[in-house]
């Protein structure tokens, strides 16, 4: 078993990464401390994991919300559903909520979590790639609202993040792959090696070859958790995470989070910050093709969807978290491995590179 | 103006007391530092206070949420609401959100700003008595549940606290009586030399002397600010702010928070508590009757609706935020001035002060 520390204090957790983790009642018990747990989890996962981990948690006052899946279901409804659920059996503040599932579970159950009587124990258990390299390590939590992509939440960490490789091996290829575009964005914004060993090893992240996969993981994972350790609420560096987000979630939203999985939202927008940073001339045009090259061969989208304009998209990106008085700020890359959060960029330039991948209507 | 700091480290801010203080536009753009500002409020207070208030905060984009008046429409959808009119208008997490109302304008629109975008600023400006002397300060934000007040919601500190009294004199008489309500808590808990004040002194305050009134809430706001400072998120102490709120919280959600407001069920939840205190044989009958004499002077209610009968009301205070793993929790009375949190009181006991206090089915 791996462990990386996220260094925030007295909200200080570990990340746990093995094989049958999900199977390890002491490692459980190690973290919920509460007798009253509340496990959410959704539809694709109950049928696999759900059964095991009740059984593993024995002991104890257990409850389940069993979500449907997908990110259209990431909404205030759903953790009023929770929040209800627990109600109804006088959960107290003492209690914990265990996210058993990807991204989607983990942000709502975490959001649910911080707001279920300002605030109680949560731990996260994911299920994808996604969760496991990037959603659930930092204590982001959110649910969407209809203008807007994780426009509702809190920050709030859990007790621990324990990551059972085991699942990936039921992990259907869209969710490996959509994974995988977060995994790529770390090399991005700041392990140019860790790009480079992701070039020659993407093929064998693809066919699923567990000593990779693990590494991948790890790498991500101590990414990630040096960022949050040195800005938990992105104030300031935590934002180079966004890259591509801006453009992402506005095809995101686009689509009323509905047909495209985050990660691949992701892929398409690292894809268009890259062709801006080019026309910034901050990028060479061989870097972008690498970082086309290597979401290809992740089979992961490099266009928007038809449906979304680039007026669409511009009025999209207006609503977006590191937004302020007005002002849009991007992710750019100076160079494969350095990324900049910047409002210093060519509102023309924006306009070439929205025209340039979008279908419909351009802007004139 | 008064001014008492409430000492939470980097979260620090001050209460400012003084008449006038919403003309004061030096000192609102002292606090609010952002061109978005959000200002919620209600059908009731809009037409007294809000031109004046957009007049002061001039040269800004200021939007405005007016939600209906009154303790029922404290929801998710009213959150919700005030959250779509800050997307609509691209409101950045820059932007600062103003509380201009009582205790329920404050609480909304604290949890608004606690989960927009994951947190903005926020500035109260308390428009009842109640909500200058206890729910504007400390930095607890909520909204209710069908099934239990305040189950929703966040710990989330405004930059200032700024109360004009120039507004009690559009308070109604009603919402004044309400308001001693929690004067006369903080008397209770911790404060025996001021409860001694509050029965010289509660004709004057009923009769709206100024300089009385001023005295009351700065000696409350003090008291409030000791205890938030020393526990904010109440994991001791700052549950002592509790008296009578297990009764009283069980009340409201009994007459889904319709018909009474927040400080009448506090009062009689204060009685119950102290009833159930002199049936522990913790507090003496004169003191009872001590506690019973100026709640009645004040009008405040002492016994709660016929609908709620015991057995009900025994349900309801299941779900309360002090309970742990199923144990309610009550905040009872040694004497006066001295409260003491506890899970050590006799359920017959409690039978019995709930039997004697409602009408309808007894508990057996």
């Amino acid at each position: 078993m791996k462990e990386i520390q996220v260094e925030l204090g007295e909200r200080s957790y570990p990340i746990l990464i093995g094989k049958g983790l999900l199977n390890d009642s002491s490692l459980m018990n190690k973290f919920i401390l509460s007798k009253q747990v509340m496990i959410v989890t959704n539809e694709t996962i109950a049928p696999l994991y759900l059964d095991q981990l009740q059984q593993i948690l024995g002991n104890r006052e257990l409850q389940t919300t069993v979500l449907p899946d997908g990110e259209k279901y990431k909404t205030l409804d759903s953790m009023n559903e929770i929040i209800t659920n627990m109600l109804s059996h006088r959960f107290s503040r003492n209690s914990c909520i265990v996210a058993l599932g990807g991204g989607v579970i983990g942000d709502i159950a975490g959001f649910a979590s911080a707001c279920y009587q300002r605030g109680t124990d949560f731990l996260q258990l994911p299920t994808t790639l996604l969760a496991q390299v990037d959603s659930s390590v930092g204590g982001k939590t959110a649910v969407n609202h209809r203008l807007g992509k994780n426009m509702i939440g809190a920050f709030h960490q859990p007790v621990a993040v324990i990551t059972d490789t085991n699942v990936l091996d039921t992990l259907d290829d869209r969710q490996l792959r959509a994974g995988l575009a977060e995994v790529i964005k770390y090399g991005l914004i700041r392990d140019h090696s860790f790009f480079e060993w992701l070039e020659e090893n993407i093929g064998k992240l693809l066919g699923r070859n567990d000593k990779t996969l693990v590494y991948a993981i790890e790498k991500s994972c101590r990414n990630k958790a040096d960022i949050v350790a040195l800005d938990e609420t992105e104030s300031g560096i935590r934002a180079l995470l966004n890259l591509g987000h801006t453009f992402g979630h506005a095809i995101e939203t686009g689509l009323e989070y509905r047909d495209w999985l985050h990660g691949e939202a992701i892929a398409t927008g690292m894809l268009m910050a890259a062709d801006l940073s080019q026309r910034q001339r901050w990028l060479s045009h061989e870097d972008v093709e690498r970082i086309k090259a290597i979401l290809l061969k992740t089979d992961l989208p490099v266009t928007p969807p038809e449906s979304i304009s680039a007026i669409n998209m511009r009025e999209l990106m207006a609503v977006d978290k590191k937004a302020k008085d007005g002002q849009i700020f991007l992710v750019l890359l100076k160079s494969i491995g350095n990324a900049q959060v910047t409002d210093h960029f060519d509102n023309n330039l924006l306009a070439e590179t929205l025209n340039s991948f979008c279908s419909g209507e351009e802007i004139v």
